[in-house]
């Protein structure tokens, strides 16, 4: 069982780019990274209603109705990032204070969303040789680890390695090592006003990660593991209380 | 011993608009909130050079020659915030991500600044009826609670009240009550990128807080805390390292 | 997140002193300490199997059978936990390392388990006053707050103080003040190993602390929280694997 | 930050035991590893007064004297836990509840000095291969960091991987990586009463590692960082105000 309520309705964002200029990526993703991601989690987690949306529709899918039916987000970006919209980015923002979950993935550390809500620059080391990624989970109970090999084993990915510039995790969960030698925080989790954010970084556009299904099954737990306590958005704001407030009412 | 070099060079900034348009504050802070802290820096941190800026100078004060002069930066503000020049904001943090200190004073919890930082809304509880605050030490080991009486003691101060909407700090100095019950997380720790970050609540433009020899002692500590190790700025930038660089040539 | 198997197996223990030797506590308790909790746990927790122990039992009703039977075990003590036998409390000590979830019990913070898994001297100031205690929540959408009324108000209660010389937590979830304007860190979470611990302070046997609805609700949700993904005991122990003992046989 | 005051006191201690029986040893460390890291520690750290103890001295040359004139003590074992008096290793625990630094060195994860102030197994994987280490820092801005290369390279290293069954640190510094691929949190930091505890993995007794500068110049910066404040021992101890101790006698 997970934090929030069971069934929890997902909305996986693709900037979506790749795939219209890329053919080995169109190939290699026929329904889009999102595509993909959205078959799994379906699923991988029982109820849960899942919908995609990318940078190319109105309001990229993102609208004000759209996020308050949503209850966890899953954001991946990689070569469009400054095409999406700021006022979009507040609007996501806004939504990830007041409960929504944010499951952060892959290139989308350089995203708008992730870097605001991170306050620092998101920066890392990065090389595209086709390394052997060795994901090792150093927190064993955590319930996005449930299920989960160790290591869990990527044959081919992109290398990125530290110094990721992130903060200090809340909770580091996974440590990835590479075949050349480097390392990586490749799973973290926040917690920012009431919103629950993972980061997990295996994933990318030029290599089947996510078909791998280790890799599904990860995506699965932090979905699950984001999913708010309500659905209600309950942002966290300034309040002028009076003395005693909190008193009942004696009589 | 501080973590950074000796003799830090300090920077107390301040908005300074209260002073001109309120003869109270004028009266209790006759050279600025920013005089009395900066008096009191440089008279308990041995070698420390201390400078003061406010938002009426050129660029506030904050130039790119200053801030690259400054190892720690102190922020006061509260009815200015939006005054201050998000070109500014961002030039302060980019100093903050290369490592200088900043020590986020009271009301500019919800400076452009710290919230930018932070990620997150950082909103809190209020009421200003001159309560008793006592600040309770929790990390007693801790260099900011060096020479801090526990408790210590406020008489008059106006009351922050959680819930703080903050990113769950890196340390927890300082738990606050106040008179009414309430309670506030007052002297919490953060690191971004390379620059370290102490936000401290006590002090206030309408009680005589800052002339509080504890509170100074506390200030005077959180600056030699957030004092950098080097003097350049070295920011974690995207780097894309051949495999193998870190390998010493052989030969 | 409650991060375990749905229905529970919970056993509350209590080492049942006072209720033999002070009539207000029999009178109050009726059930004991752990009758009252049992009872509470049962109501709340859907499809939990609730069980109690008490220190009088053979083995204190902590066999080697019983504490694998065992998701999740609550701690109660006072003024017999060095009647506690050693060789029990490295037993209960071994199932929390191996997944099983502890939550710990107001003055159980000097019982020798928990000292135990924390490593320090788990000493707190007190004063018997009948104070009234704010239970201030400072993680909001942590599961273990889920319905909980901000403040938690208690009209009577033993205080407890800081310095309480705990390791920082994993996650602070409460702060409490009392009447006399002290603090406490009130409710703290722990993983040790694969086990989940979660310390709450307010109860005791003076007061009717444990009919206190929303304290109820506090230990139901600090259960489910400390529920284990598995029933299986997976201590972590020293292994020598060779090299590349991960890789799939290939062929 | 280095807390603590100027000139530390530093006590190296070594169980000898490799020394005395295994001539390679003798012959890698022939002032054995105390004296090795003794020797370091005097060049690199100003004003500190470095001494060694051994367990076959006297209360393992860990009296009560030498303890109280100790403001960090270094701690190696790995063939001989079981040899240490339990009523010592109390006794230094005591000593670092009270304010002592301790650094942890490799094999000593399995002392009975850290497993008691952890709370966990301490349990790890190991291999004795002669992979290389690299050790990557992940808090650039930590003291302990300080002048040390990224990565620090260790040529020929004992493999320690995950899981490593420790608390989750209050601060991880450095990460390793091995040839094999495994990853090991090799620099974390705890603090535990008042005491400052620094666990860093790299050394061992068939490997001349603590002849590494960069490995001595880790221990250099651990030991300062773990240097008390005051040298006062000044434990937390219960203790039962009455209301308002705080308060100043008035008239």
């Amino acid at each position: 069982m997970t934090a929030g309520a069971s069934s929890p309705r997902v909305l996986v964002w693709n900037e979506g780019v790749h795939e219209e200029i890329d053919p080995g990526v169109a190939a290699r993703y026929p329904r889009g990274i999102h595509g993909t991601i959205a078959e799994a989690l379906g699923r991988l987690i029982p109820g849960a209603e899942v919908g995609t949306a990318t940078l190319a529709e109105p309001e990229h899918g993102l609208t004000e109705e759209a996020l308050a039916q949503t209850d966890v987000l899953l954001w991946w970006g990689h070569i469009a990032h400054d095409r999406v919209d700021d006022e979009i980015v507040e609007r996501v923002k806004r939504h990830v204070l007041g409960g929504m979950g944010l499951v952060v993935l892959h290139s989308a550390h350089f995203s708008k969303i992730f870097i605001s809500l991170m306050g620092t620059s998101c920066a890392l080391q990065w090389r595209d040789e086709g390394e052997r990624e060795l994901v090792w989970c150093v927190a064993p109970e955590h319930p996005i680890a449930r299920g989960i090999p160790f290591p869990l084993v990527i044959d081919e990915q992109e290398t990125y390695a530290e110094h990721f510039d992130i903060p200090a995790p809340d909770e580091l969960v996974f440590i990835s090592s590479f075949s050349g030698g480097e390392v990586f925080r490749s799973g973290v989790t926040y917690t920012r006003g009431r919103g629950r954010i993972f980061y997990f970084s295996p994933g990318d556009q030029a290599y089947p990660v996510y078909d791998h299904p280790d890799v599904q099954r990860v995506l699965a737990n932090g979905v699950e593991w984001a999913t708010p306590l309500s659905r209600e958005r309950e942002p966290i704001v300034v309040l002028n209380p009076p003395r005693d407030w909190f008193e009942k009412p004696r009589g």
